[in-house]
């Protein structure tokens, strides 16, 4: 199941660098790009209190912040120079209550096309073990790169 | 298609507040509850740049934060005592890009049953105009309010 | 909330038609078009045993197809010629236990994009009463219509 | 990442041979089961032109209905006698044109609760080679089974 991908340019890893160090809500929040590989990406968060939800389980919105977020880098690993990428949609599914110190997100891309891409993300919370929390699927739209003014 | 709901318990503004102001993720955030009447739930957002992905746009992260918690508070008014919300999956079309400075999200109730609730929270940012630009539905369950310890 | 559409094309309403028509699996379940308007679509079934699931509710599948069919209709009211539509991804909420004996549903168009349209399916079931039994939201492309060979 | 799962009942596979057996829609449009283990399903379908929509391809409500048939079916392994399984919703992405004579359906158990369930079906049309076309996840409702009257 899973496919080969080529980089959709040479300096991809660097490029899905950017889209973390230069993301403001993704620096805000503390999540950190581990890996990145030709269509897949894998990011990490140290949750806080500052992450929860009012009965002190993480907050759904950091489940799909980071969901999202790899699922974009994974997709834009295979992205030609000039393009960047911008979320159609995406549908999170939360399996398991999210209580535990450390998120693990896994992002993979399932079908890259011309302009589209559909990849998936799971995220995992480690506490005394490390257990699956979430999944989604994210639609991603490869665009025009916004031209400096 | 507007449905007539009856709250779910004599003080479920206050209940509705607290979801709010209980909340660490949506306190840092700084989203703010406007109004909440029995299934319905308007909250608003003032956008920072810390709130935006690596190109300038609003991180669809933070749209996907607003929906799913208002979501969640629109179902709460409906809860009876002794019960919480948790968000069982959710998904988010992102209908135009996230430019603007303030983001209002409107969330309403589709059909509340004894365990399952189904709500949408619609997102509009406004620049010079107000845009809808995501639009979200959520499944979310009642479960039994975590005891103290 | 409900936006104007201008049509994508003179002949949208014969254009549609035929998408019903044409659709040999839409015929083979029953499903008619009833209205066509730039932007809204209204079609419908007469539910018989052979479209219900093992406990005798209406398949999520009939309800899926009714939705996903109808929301590319309303889609394709708004393209111009030479194009057609194909679905991107689609998400069902199941609301309510589909009980009946008519299907009617209520598609429109969220936003209209230059390569992608977002549009919503509300499917009501008629018993004694009409009830709103699921709610879908279907993200479309608009591609090149294939070439006769 | 796949996990162990122990039936829900000792006859779990007849009861999955009913699920098919025994849906209507399911029966008239050919899908057939090919096997049942605990949490995880196979069905297929022999693609005819009545599946097709206007332009030739699949229609999206044959991938969908063959998707949450199967997860419904993996659901429905681990359930205990006197539950049937509800679909509560599903999304589907469908990621390459459905061209070809046969359908095959993975469906698997992502998380079983005491209540839902979430589950996976990865979607294959098999042309002249076998490829992805359309991946859905599904969560649904255990609830008791209907009394006869």
């Amino acid at each position: 199941m899973s496919e080969q991908y080529a980089p959709g340019r040479a300096d991809y890893a660097d490029f899905v660098r950017r889209i973390f160090d230069g993301a403001p809500f993704v620096q805000d929040l503390g999540i950190e790009l581990v890996t990145a590989e030709p269509g897949t990406i894998e990011s990490r968060l140290h949750v806080l209190r500052r992450h929860c939800q009012q009965d002190g389980y993480l907050h759904a919105g950091v489940a799909a912040t980071i969901a999202d977020h790899g699922a974009g880098a994974a997709a834009a690993t295979l992205m030609p120079v000039g393009k960047v990428v911008l979320t159609v949609e995406f549908k999170l599914n939360l399996l398991r209550p999210g209580l535990g110190d450390t998120l693990r997100c896994r992002s993979r891309v399932l079908k890259a096309g011309r302009t589209l891409c559909v990849a998936e993300s799971e995220v995992f919370m480690t506490g005394d073990i490390e257990r699956l929390i979430a999944k989604a699927t994210v639609t991603l739209a490869y665009v025009d790169e916004p031209r400096s003014p």
